[in-house]
Order: C-alpha cells, then sequence, then structure tokens
C-alpha cells in the first residue's frame, strides 16, 4: 500500500505532516529508534512506549533490523508469535531493513542472484536475494518493509557506485515484483549512488520508476563528511514524489536530521542515541555530555532539568556517573531513555520550526551545538 | 531508634504486622530487594518502585550493600549527593548491610580490631571494623543499619563457631557504643552460631542483652540444608523479643521463607529472584521455569497469565526466550522484574494466610512446588 504524506505545513523545501497507514498514522518528520534484535538495546518496548517528550510526543516507529531477526529466532518463529508486533510488544508503526546492511558489511560473495553470507551467530552459509528478503520481511510483518539494496562503501570509484546502482535497479525491480503483502505493508525502494549527484540522480529516477509505495536514500552516513553527504542526498530528493514520504537511512546525528529536514526528509533511524548512550555519552540542548567524568562525582543536578525523562525526574547526574562507570546495564537504561526522549524532543522542535516557519531560525540556533558531530553511525 | 512491630494477626508462631519509621511504615513479613551498588541489577529504580503485585503491594523497602557503595562511589560521595535515597531515586526504606559478608567472603585477615581486606574494584588494602561500618552507613543514611558481624561458613567446627560468636558479640558492643545516627536510623544487632542450638541461644542473647533497634539472623543460607539451618534459626528466635521485627539475612527460596515466617521472622532479603532472572529462569507458582528452553520458543503465552507485571502484560514465552538466549540485557530486565513481582506477591499471600489463620493450608499448597530448591544464594 501506497503511503501518503499529508503535509501540514512546509518552510522551504522542508515540510512537516502526517503518513496514513494501515495501522493509523504517523507523524514527520520523525526518528525510529532502532530495535536491533526485537528490543532497543538495554531498554524494555514497554518502557519505549511510555517514553514523552516535553511535547508529550512518543516514539511511534520502532525499527527492527532483519538480519538480526532471520537468524535468531527465525522469521517463521516470528510469524508464528503473530509478527513483529505482537513478538516485541510494540503496538506501534515498524519497519523492518532488509537485512543488506548488515550482510554486505561481513564482506558476502555478491551475484546476480543475491549476496551469499555466513551467519555470525554460528557460522552458517545464507543467500540472501531481493526475492528472499521481501518474503523475510512479509513473515516478520512491519508495517513497512525495504528492498534489498546494494549499499558501497565511501569513498568508491565511480565503477564501484555505478554498479551497486545498476544491481539495485535490478533488485528493486525482483523485490517490487516478489511484494505479496500489499494490503498491510509499504514496500520501500532505497536510492543508491554514493556521492555522485549524477548517479544519485539517476538511481532515484529508476527507483521511482518502479512505483515503490515510499522512498529510503540508503549508502549514505558511511564514513564521509556531512559536507559531502547532503549534495548527494539532495540530487537524489529532487527526484522523489513530493507526496510520499522520504526516508534517510542510519542517519541521526541532530545537523545531519535538521540539514536533511530542510531538504525534504521525513523519516530517520540510527543507533547513534542508543549507543552514545551505553558508552556514558548524554545528549543535551548544550550538546554531548560525558557522564563518566569525574566532576559529575558529587552532582546533585539531574541531566537537564528541563527533560521530562525519567532519568532526568529520578537521578541525579553523581548515580549515572556511578552506574555508567562500572557498567551496569541499569546505566545503559537510564541513558537510553534519556538519549531517546532528547532525540525524539529534537525532532518535536524541527516540526514546530516548520510549522511556525522559524526552521532557518532554529537551525542558527543549534548548529554551533552539533556542527562537530559527523553522521556516520549505521548499524 | 527502636523499631516497632505492631502486629496485626498471628497464626501460630508467624505474625503479620506494620514497622513504623521516621520514614513512614512497612508491612512484614517483607521481601526486600538487594540494590547491590545503588540499583537493583537490570531494574531501573523507577521501574522497581513501580512494581505492584496482584495485591497491589510494592518493594516496601530496598537493601544497599555496604561494601561495594563504601567502594564506589565512597560513603562520602554517598552522603554528598544527600543520601542513599536521593542518591539512588528510591523513596520508600532503605537498609544497608555492613559490608561484612562481602567482605568475610574475600578471604580477609581478621583480628580483634576488625577485618582487613583487599578491594576488588582495584587491590587497594581497607580495614573495617565495627565503629567504621557504622560510620560508612551512617552516611550512607539507608533507614536501618546493621552491625558489622563476623559470619562462619558451614560446616565449620564448634571452635570456629565459638570464636565467630565472640567477637560478633564483641563488635556488637563497640558498634552500639560508636551509632550516633539515632535519631532516624535503626541499628540491626546479629545473631550468630552456625548450626549449634546452643551457640545460636548464646548469640541471641547476647545480642539482645545490648538492646538494638531491632534483630538479624546471619550466617545461615550459607551452604548448609534447610534441615539444618531451621533448628538454629528456631534457637535464635525463641531470644528474640516479639514487639520487634527479626530479619533473616540472605534467605529467600519460597519455602524457606516460608518455614521461616512459621518461626516467627519478618523480614528477608535475597538475591535469588534477580540473580536467577539473569539466567533466565522465572519464578512461578508451578515452580521455577527456564525460559530459554527450545519448547518457548514459539509460545505466545505470558509467563503467567495470572501476573500482572509488565513482562507478563506485554510479552509472549517467545521473546522471553529469544532475548534471554541472546544474553540481552533487556531480558535480564524483564524476568528481573517478573521474579521481584512474583516474590513480593508470595509474601502477599503469606500474609494474607496469617491473616486467614491458613498458614498450614498455604504451606501444604507450595511446600511440594518449592522443597527441591535449597536456601544458600547470599550475596
Amino acid at each position: 500500500m501506497k503511503l501518503k504524506l499529508e503535509i501540514t505545513a512546509a518552510d522551504g523545501a522542508a515540510r512537516t505532516g502526517v503518513v496514513s497507514t494501515v495501522r493509523g498514522a504517523f507523524q514527520t518528520p520523525a526518528f525510529m529508534p532502532v530495535g536491533t534484535r526485537g528490543a532497543v538495546r538495554a531498554l524494555s518496548t514497554h518502557e519505549l512506549a511510555g517514553l514523552r517528550t516535553a511535547q508529550g510526543s512518543r516514539a511511534e516507529i520502532l525499527l527492527g533490523n532483519t538480519y538480526h531477526l532471520m537468524l535468531r529466532p527465525g522469521a517463521e518463529t516470528v510469524a508464528a508469535l503473530g509478527g513483529l508486533h505482537r513478538f516485541t510488544g510494540f503496538d506501534g508503526h515498524m519497519l523492518t531493513d532488509s537485512g543488506g546492511y548488515q550482510v554486505f558489511s561481513l564482506g558476502p560473495q555478491v551475484t546476480d542472484e543475491g549476496a551469499r553470507f555466513k551467519s555470525t551467530y554460528d557460522g552458517t552459509s545464507y543467500l540472501l536475494t531481493p526475492e528472499g528478503a521481501v518474503e523475510v520481511q512479509e513473515l516478520l510483518g512491519a508495517d513497512m518493509q525495504m528492498v534489498l539494496d546494494v549499499c558501497a562503501p565511501l569513498p568508491s570509484t565511480e565503477a564501484v557506485l555505478r554498479e551497486a546502482v545498476e544491481r539495485t535497479a535490478a533488485w528493486a525491480a525482483r523485490a517490487r515484483a516478489a511484494h505479496r503483502r500489499t494490503h498491510d505493508q509499504a514496500l520501500l525502494g532505497i536510492v543508491q549512488g554514493g556521492d555522485s549527484i549524477e548517479l544519485r540522480r539517476e538511481s532515484a529516477q529508476r527507483t521511482v520508476a518502479l512505483e515503490f509505495d515510499a522512498y529510503a536514500i540508503g549508502g549514505l552516513s558511511v564514513g564521509e563528511t556531512r559536507e559531502r553527504m547532503l549534495p548527494a542526498l539532495h540530487s537524489a530528493l529532487n527526484e522523489l514524489p513530493a507526496d510520499q514520504p522520504r526516508y534517510l537511512m542510519g542517519v541521526g546525528d541532530p545537523l545531519s536530521i535538521l540539514e536533511a529536514v530542510s531538504m525534504g526528509v521525513d523519516m530517520f533511524d540510527c543507533v547513534l542515541p542508543t549507543r552514545l548512550a551505553r558508552h556514558g555519552t548524554l545528549l543535551t540542548d548544550s550538546g554531548r555530555l560525558n557522564i563518566k567524568r569525574a566532576e559529575f562525582s558529587r552532582s546533585e543536578a539531574a541531566v537537564d532539568s528541563n527533560c521530562p525523562c525519567a532519568t532526568c525526574i529520578n537521578y541525579p547526574r553523581g548515580l549515572l556517573r556511578h552506574l555508567s562507570c562500572l557498567g551496569e546495564t541499569t546505566a545503559h537504561t537510564l541513558c537510553t531513555i534519556h538519549n531517546l526522549t532528547w532525540i525524539l524532543g529534537f525532532v518535536d522542535r524541527i516540526r514546530m520550526a516548520i510549522a511556525a516557519g522559524k526552521l532557518e531560525e532554529f537551525r542558527s540556533e543549534v548548529a554551533p551545538v552539533w556542527s562537530r558531530m559527523g553522521p556516520g553511525l549505521g548499524e
């Protein structure tokens, strides 16, 4: 089913609106937490569902990693349990990636047929094909699924990027043809093309020609700078239909979110807030805060006295520092609660800025804080 | 301040009632979760505070481990942060042990002065004295603190047990004299004596003679069978004043709790429910359930469909099995939520059985389920 974005306000190329689905609706721009293996790392799903920003909004979409779920517990097992929503206990929207990103990070044998890789769990050999990725994701049963694409690292030669675009296009057509669960699951096409303006344009045009339910931009935030990323992103966005949501995969640093939204991106996922949390790095309006620093050992202050999250309401920095230094998993949980609340609240502020026609003002306020953090924490 | 137990109902030697403190009151019999290093392992304190049994009761007392807290972050740091309640974010009652149990497990050099040990964190040498333990616990600022005692392993020779009783008595007198924070903190004496009926009686009498605010029985559940434990416990209990709470340290298997309550014990702590949880072993009315078993991989059922905990309400056994097999910390959290809710509910049922004069009936119902699980998971 085609995903339709009803735009409620725009500011330049940036837009905010609502995407309707069989399950209901979600607001855009949207940040999607990553529930790698059926749950966000170190966070219970009921606690994720209970997170509220200062504006009262929540995580409306949870991402699941097909690579992990197809190997453990297996897509058939998830299907037998009623699909990802019942399996994970999350009743909001869910999206699964194709598994390609992780598979390509394992250095698979790639042929026209698909990508052959060895499981990181037990070494078993698997062949992931465009059709197989669709089928696995139909079994997983998220509301949105992604085509299998070829993600080239950056920098890559023109020839490597071109081959990725060609194979991505061929695989996209096969995925489109293989998709059966069209009544309740959206299939998203993915634009590749690395940092090449021309290839991004071509890849976007060829993807749009296949008429997907929505579109994603993949293969960015894979090591390049933001300056190198944004023109390629812009080139792709130019070709995508304005009335369907656009998802920039694996990007989640605040400034990149903001820049991408300014160009017309609607959806984001990234492990950045949760991974940083497990290392004791907290996101705040003043930038990153390393809670393990000795100066916080006797601090009675909350991480952010204006933050409504359970961590800021209940615990002093001194406790978070103590538990983080000891590596207690409770620290991972508490820092994850804060970082997800913060990034969801950051996206709230972007939506409000667009609605008020003040995105440029918001940008000049936050850009100095986040300019030194680059994109590139894809998982 | 002397802790007073107002007994509201009794059934044989078992009693249920309310203990009033400066902070408020708590019901007995009571099970106290262990917040080892400032938080229950794998559980946020706000989530602990939110746990509710089917009867609507909660964890009213949280235990903190002095050994860990005095080394990291240090008692002065906790005091600078406003004490354990503000440090941990727990607004119920708190109790700290003396640190002796962990110190004795390290094979310290013990003299009349105290126990010299090396920190497991960095090898630094420390001397823990009876006065020092009182002072550290005053800084930590729990509502109840424990005297430093000598805990002999079992089996031990009569001579070893006798020496432990003598030194425990001498140290208890010194702790009593050292206690300054008498206006808002109860100091509990500890009965030793191993599995000797005579030594338990003597140790109890000598402890009571010092007029503590309440009394604990230590040095049990250290490897002996329940059959060996109970007569020694009984011998100690005979000597303790009826109007003050009695705390059996480190015992938390369901049948031992029940047997001890039948003899007149009021308070328990144990890492058993939380440690089992992290190994994927769940407590249920039918006994232990190993959630990692393959048979649960496609089970849509809750662990216990009658349990009101967040785990049983939100997640199928299949998810718990999946996350537990992968060692995801989210599994530890979810299993901990269930096990603590179950054990708190078990103690609810004991209280209700006493009030109804049906403790023996309840015993005959649950004893067959739990008879094979021994005591002995002290930490």
